[in-house]
């Protein structure tokens, strides 16, 4: 009922997950129920969005770095306090508070009832690379 | 399990959806579970809000207009590099972002526990009238 | 199957509730499934965030007071139509839009899977002290 995924990340940015929560699906047999995917860190997040253009993701990244700044020079600091773990840090504790941390998509005959232009991303807000752990739970 | 409905919208705005939702629950039996409502689409998303003073929604509309500018002229150029199916398409894929692409509800008694305020719409985010598809989905 | 709980606040901030959605989980004597948390307001909401420092808290009610005013003054209008209820409705109803009205957590050998610094949290919007409505669903 519940699969953990490690997704290696290379910095910031969207991680198209689609075809590793398929794959869960698929070795599992359901045919309909409702899969939830959920990731179990507060610097990362999940979001549905359009996997078409990549243009899509680059503009999602930009605007949430000019709604929730990172500050890069003394010149241009940032108010947060919680500054110990970097400045991409709280930042990305914001970003992920604004998207989501899981995300529940029905399974209609077998398959993600995921619409034509929908993908399943991993959304990293931190710089460095890192394995993020992602649970996969299906139910029906 | 899977109920998939399809929602006529004409532009911009929140269509509450909550009687549509309400008559799959109660047309399954179903009388404790979990309701998970799921949008096949990223330019336009789903919201718990207050159901009580249309103005509440044309506020909300107005504050993600704000901070998601769609751009109206070539003085006022918007930073968005996805340009290619209209101006109000990269800023629908960012307020999809901002909002949820699914929404889970428990049923209580036969009925969704919503508490008394609360209803639930279909965020639309492009100014062309469409056909928009939801999937319930209900478990027990 | 669905618990509700009832969660004293006492004006803006983050609440963490992550030990009363842990023990529903434990005296249900679930193993395996997954947990749901939902929120029955639109003035208040939900989010997981890390919980290890309470400056992360800090900052992140300070993120949202900034991209979602109040407006303090004749001097500092806000943009907002619905204001019969108080400065801070409105934007309570906003912020509640841009976090969660809903967490879905799996549980993994009995326990919420939550990640090492995730813990969850209800997110309170207005100023004045309240009761706030939670149900938590466990499926399996």
């Amino acid at each position: 009922m519940n699969t953990e995924l490690s997704i290696a990340v290379n910095g910031q940015g969207l991680y198209e997950i689609t075809s590793d929560v398929a794959a869960v699906v698929k070795s599992s047999g359901l045919n309909d129920g409702l899969a939830t995917v959920y990731i179990r860190h507060t610097s990362a997040s999940l979001v549905i969005q359009e996997n078409a253009d990549p243009a899509v993701q680059r503009d999602l990244e930009a605007f949430l770095a000019r709604v929730v700044p990172e500050g890069d020079s003394a010149d241009n600091p940032v108010p947060y306090t919680h500054v110990e773990e970097g400045a991409d840090d709280m930042p990305a504790h914001i970003k992920s508070a604004l998207t989501q941390t899981h995300l529940s998509i029905p399974v209609v005959d077998g398959r993600l009832a995921l619409g034509t232009w929908q993908g399943v991303f991993l959304w990293e807000h931190r710089h460095r690379a890192n394995q993020r752990r992602v649970i996969v739970n299906l139910l029906s």
